[in-house]
């Protein structure tokens, strides 16, 4: 699909919800997207539990498992040394929440009869997606059918379906099918990385059938990778006259199931709870499988679905009180923002061995890879409301760490770690280097959302048990990149790499690479120096897994020192490269609306020759790096930079909406905000019926406590220069920091600090101190 | 086969001859290389007639047609806007040489029995491989065979077996079975792209058989290109007693052909000889194929081998009257350059619609690609010793204009023409582009050998009715791909290429690049004057077809004149790109003797971003533009780029010692030398099994003539500079240029120029004028 076929949809404005209306078969892809929900681990798409035949291109369904995946060898027409070999996919698995209904052998469908009505609503605080549809069939029956839907915060392995059917004026048989379809595959991806992958085999492999009484259930292994799979669902059934069970079992279709039939008279109802579970030999032994599922669905039934409804809502509550930006003024970004956070909450792997993919568990763009979306754009969001789990997505790098030396060898440095562009379970999954393997950023992205954690999650332990050695491991990795070149004074330039802008490849002393190492290289030496210091044992135990040499930390120290940050003397400005001024600037006046996203229209080459960006590069270390540039600098960058900058990339906008607000532009700097608070909602790119753009949802939080509420973590010290934007009459968000809870009010007259639980904490407003304590708890701040 | 499984094998040293003196299965695949036949049409590996069968890797047999080839997709792991979308390879045909041979049903095989007497001769003047065996086999028979086979340069679709057999003690019927096999395969390639091809679907498939009494014969039509195929053979048999014949046709086999049986006793022969012709759709009507076929093998059987013969010894007397080099003093050497240049002109493609591959005729190498080996190291061979063929090879270029028009709109220019890097009938077929199609040097490569066909050869009809077309539209490009730079003082840079090193890629202001276009704009503005001026309505023509701006040669003017062509002050050389000198030299004291060649074992990103290389670039430049620079200058860029050269590319060494042998460094320039002169008769890169090194093979000749003879042509004038090297007593070599014929002696006393034919040369010896007339052809210059 590409951009324009594509459908854009709005729904209703709603503080707290996203509410559809009415059945849109137009749309209904994209909603797939929008109603998707997920825990972390069990990712299923917002597609109809009936399943109704729709025209092709009209429903991806598909269910995913975080970190559960599929491996095949990466060919290249013409391949070299080092190449990714294996690929990893992001597994479509048995759909298990199908449930079909038929009247007397008439079937219903969205696609067929007369909707009376219809709704279906997200609720951002239940976690529920409820549907309410009046309908009649073409025979004339009516009937209304009411079905809730959750993927449970609290059980990784659960999700349930409530699905009630009442008669409006229909006497007769009404027959439910509840099953798991086995038979289900990944999309056939084109020639859009965007959208998913290519696969020459079923992945999936049936090996074992279970058609219980109380349990049914499909048990799969991978075809690669080797991995067990079990579905396992289970139901109860109440209402209608006279009951009958039976358990559907057909191994050629690889489906298992329930088939409830009953009679059903106007003004009845037959209700169906039915509990899924999935359960993998990623997460639990292959012997227990099968019967780790049996206890989860079994559980989970006889507890009933409101009290899983119950648990969703508290756990909802929770991170709400955390996380929660109200803003008044502006339903549209209200709502476009919440959905945003919830989305993040529901995408987040938070078991310390999976990750945030890209397209979080929403589709399979990206055949949900972990990037550096992750640690530059999505780790910020949870650092700041939810640092346990930010903690697990650090502890999933660390987790990989093997893996990253490995790569490092294939890549020709004899020490050190290279952690993989792309992947799921740490290999290197990128198969066209220049804008994947040659991003060694990565290397120190990572290292600086691990610096981040150090300053403002008040937690010391992870650094001593994990951090530091991933830190001082990858920093060995720069030493090999760059050397000090004499042309340059001595100083420490670094070769052949891509930085964050996929329109300019494999250059020589990219300003962000060589800004990012720098931090990367002193942090590395910092915390060799207070790990020796203050953990002796702990600076040895590492030293020795990692065989450090005496001196390392004293050359990372000299490297970072005699860093090459160019500035360029006559236009005062940051150049993205050594070569970056020279070449033509696009010819923006001559290129046609149709022909953006480039990349979708011009040879890689054409657009490497030319000074034009994909993404914030320059723009993106004046925000990460804030402390060491002044304003004037970031305000001449970001003139400079931002005429070329095409915002092809979903990375893009939210950045120079921070740097914007830092500089004074706001209105440019809330018309980036806008793009990225709906871009999902209303499917800016086109491209979010392949899955929600999950960093593009944080850089919306980004954009407003970063830019708006100007947060800046000085070595820990936050820094507030807050500003109400366009038309807004309030908004206020809250922090976590070093165990404290901070709320901070916004509203025309000024700002409110308060410190919500926690011991004292001084801040900074601009460059005015404000210390918060238990008895004073607030101030205010007139504007 | 990597390079340490490959077996070297020396074959005695002969002036004329490659002689085999026993069957050895070890090197038995190289032998099939060392013995290819071909005719610039169609090419034989060397293989036995009998397909022993050998165990796998010890023989690649093939047969391949110049030209004929069958399509693919190519599948990119992760793709991207214009990248080369189809692939195509030459095909191994059907195998048509095929003759078995049995005494009583016992089967005569060079791996059983016991070999008495073995000798295979490769004549480089009759251009017959002639092999006699005295065999006695497992049953204790004694028979001798003595076979001669050609492919004639005749005679463009036929080739020839003469097969007799004589019984020294076997009395017993004798049975040869002669035939077409149509099931055959090209090679695995596995991920050494320097081996062949990867193919999914077998690419022939069967759709006629003819059994006819006088000739046999398979049609067939590839899968996916498109063509038909007839491969036909016709018999005269001779010599047995009471002999029989029959038809042998089996279509689930793909087999046609004839059997013979006759009793044999002691003393006495039977002679088969087989007449074949492969005749394809690219050539012939598809209608008229069959009848074509049928008529080439009955005139070439009615004529006979000993004909056939005749015609091949006066064809190639002709070709070493102009092309001999004769060496006294060095066997082995002697012997190199004769078979090197036996081998060009059997590759060679002759017919205006082929061209000649990387590997020639001989083997799958490179998928039977044409590349830029042609016009920079190849045609000046045939320019100077067989001019018609090299207007043939610019007779190509023009053919495939259309596509490279195609490319240039695929590649971004609305205008213009881009040359692929690597094709057979025209579309790119790279599908690696930082080696592949960012080198678009290629262009200018073309260029420069329009440049040099229109000086040396006399012939001034190609530039109106071609060349000047190709020349302005390849000229364009250079526009598109840079510009005036104010930061270098409003010189052209050229952005985003790669050079002929492929060690370094994608680099701005690549050295070569940039002189090599320099040459080209201002021929391109100069052939644009000139037309105008001398032919008008030519010019019009043209001008109309490339609908030529008025200021297009002007601008051409104008980037030709303010190209950048850097000189680093402080080293006095030539910088190979912007960035080139700050790169960290490659460890070469670190890297062990079996990481060579570097791209076998080292990620590109790894060799990319260091100084080293893979073949001459400056100093390619400083041998075609060899005006433009001091000596002083060739050298300083020989000295510091000779260092840092692995030499991994087999089109390297014969570049330095061209230029080593112009600063004198001459011990230098014959160790080069020997590296290309016995290249593949030594098989020294250990591939040579895939197919001779063709460049490789021209690259003999240049270090002979360009280098120890100094050849030039200074805008048409001829120049030489000879010395004798090593330890040789004289060497003689031919030149045609301006339709005359020049012998030129070198021996310890001096320099003889004699004009063998043509009018009045006036040449350069060193700095001085040098007259031959046809009164007086020779002069000798003592030394």
């Amino acid at each position: 699909m590409t951009t324009s076929e594509t459908t854009t949809h709005t729904y209703p404005l709603d503080a707290w919800q996203i509410v559809e209306d009415r059945f849109d078969l137009e749309s209904n892809v994209l909603d797939e997207t929008i109603f998707a929900q997920a825990n972390g681990y069990i990712g299923l798409r917002g597609a109809h539990e009936e399943g109704f035949d729709l025209p092709p291109g009209r429903s991806i369904d598909g269910a995913f498992l975080n970190g559960f995946f599929e491996a095949e060898p990466i060919v290249y027409p013409e391949t070299a040394y080092g190449f990714a070999r294996t690929k990893q996919f992001m597994l479509n698995v048995p759909n298990a929440k199908r449930i079909t209904l038929e009247f007397d052998g008439e079937r219903f469908a969205l696609t067929t009869g007369e909707i009376k009505a219809y709704t279906r609503t997200l609720d951002l605080r239940t976690g529920l997606v409820t549907r309410a549809i009046d309908w009649v069939s073409p025979r004339g029956h009516r009937v209304t059918i009411h079905s809730r839907r959750l993927v449970s915060l609290s059980r990784k392995h659960v999700f349930a379906v409530q699905y009630a059917v009442t008669s409006v004026d229909f006497t007769g048989t009404v027959r439910l099918t509840s099953t798991i379809e086995g038979r289900v595959k990944n999309i056939e991806a084109g020639d859009d990385p965007r959208v998913g992958s290519t696969i020459t085999a079923p992945p999936l492999v049936l090996q074992a059938i279970e058609a219980g009484d109380a349990v049914q259930a499909l048990t799969h292994r991978t075809r690669n990778s080797g991995f067990s799979l079990v579905s396992a669902i289970s139901h109860a059934v109440t209402g209608g006259r006279t009951p009958r069970h039976a358990i559907l079992q057909d191994s050629e279709a690889q489906r298992v199931g329930l088939v409830v039939e009953a009679e059903l008279h106007r003004g009845e109802t037959i209700t169906l709870t039915k509990v899924g579970a999935y359960v993998t030999s990623r997460d639990v032994p292959v012997e227990a499988l099968s019967a780790r599922a049996q206890t989860e669905v079994v559980s989970a039934r006889s507890v009933g679905f409101d009290h899983l409804a119950g648990e969703q809502a508290e756990r909802l509550a929770a991170f709400w009180a955390d996380a929660d930006i109200a803003v008044d003024g502006d339903e549209a970004l209200q709502q476009g923002i919440r959905f945003n956070l919830f989305h993040l909450l529901q995408s987040v792997g938070r078991d310390g061995r999976t990750n945030i993919a890209a397209k979080g568990l929403t589709g399979e763009g990206y055949e949900g890879h972990y990037f550096w979306d992750t640690e530059i754009y999505i780790f910020p969001v949870f650092l700041f409301t939810q640092p346990e789990i930010a903690r697990r997505l650090l502890e999933y790098r660390y987790s990989i760490l093997p893996f990253a030396r490995q790569r490092a060898r294939q890549m020709g440095h004899p020490s050190g770690a290279l952690f993989p562009w792309r992947t799921i379970a740490g290999e290197e999954c990128s198969a066209y280097f220049p804008a994947g393997s040659a991003q060694y950023h990565i290397n120190a992205d990572i290292a600086y959302a691990i610096k981040l954690y150090d300053e403002v999650s008040g937690d010391s332990s992870f650094l001593r048990e994990a951090g530091a050695e991933i830190v001082m491991d990858t920093a060995r990795i720069w030493l090999g990149l760059g050397r000090f070149v004499d042309r340059l004074g001595g100083q420490f330039g670094i070769f052949e790499v891509t930085g964050p802008d996929e329109y300019t490849a494999c250059v020589n002393n990219n300003f962000y690479t060589n800004a990012m190492a720098q931090m990367h290289l002193a942090f590395a030496a910092d915390v060799a120096e207070r790990l020796e210091r203050d953990h002796p044992e702990d600076f040895a135990r590492i030293a020795a897994a990692l065989d450090l040499g005496l001196d390392e930390p004293m050359r990372w120290r000299e490297a970072a020192q005699r860093m090459y940050l160019p500035v360029d003397e006559a236009l005062g400005i940051h150049p993205q490269d050594d070569s970056f001024l020279d070449k033509p600037v696009w010819d923006f006046a001559g290129t046609p609306r149709g022909h953006y996203p480039l990349l979708l229209h011009y040879h890689p080459l054409v657009i490497y020759r030319h000074r034009v960006l994909k993404q914030a590069d320059v723009v993106l270390a004046l925000m990460l790096l804030s402390d060491k540039f002044t304003l004037a600098q970031k305000k001449r960058d970001y003139d400079y930079y931002e005429p070329l900058t095409t915002h092809d990339s979903s990375l893009s906008s939210c950045i120079y909406s921070i740097i914007g607000s830092e500089i004074g532009y706001h209105d440019q700097a809330y018309a980036f905000f806008l793009e990225t608070a709906r871009m999902d909602l209303d499917n800016k790119h086109g491209n979010t019926p392949f899955g929600a753009h999950l960093a593009a949802m944080a850089g919306a939080w980004l954009s407003l406590v970063y830019g708006f509420g100007g947060l800046r973590s000085q070595s820990g010290q936050l820094r507030f220069a807050p500003y109400l934007p366009g038309h807004w009459t309030h908004y206020r968000f809250s922090v976590r920091a070093q165990d404290r809870r901070l709320d901070v009010n916004v509203d025309a007259s000024g700002v409110t600090y308060r410190l919500r639980s926690g011991a004292t904490l001084t801040l900074m407003h601009h460059d005015r101190s404000v210390t918060l304590t238990a008895e004073q708890p607030e101030q205010f701040i007139a504007d």
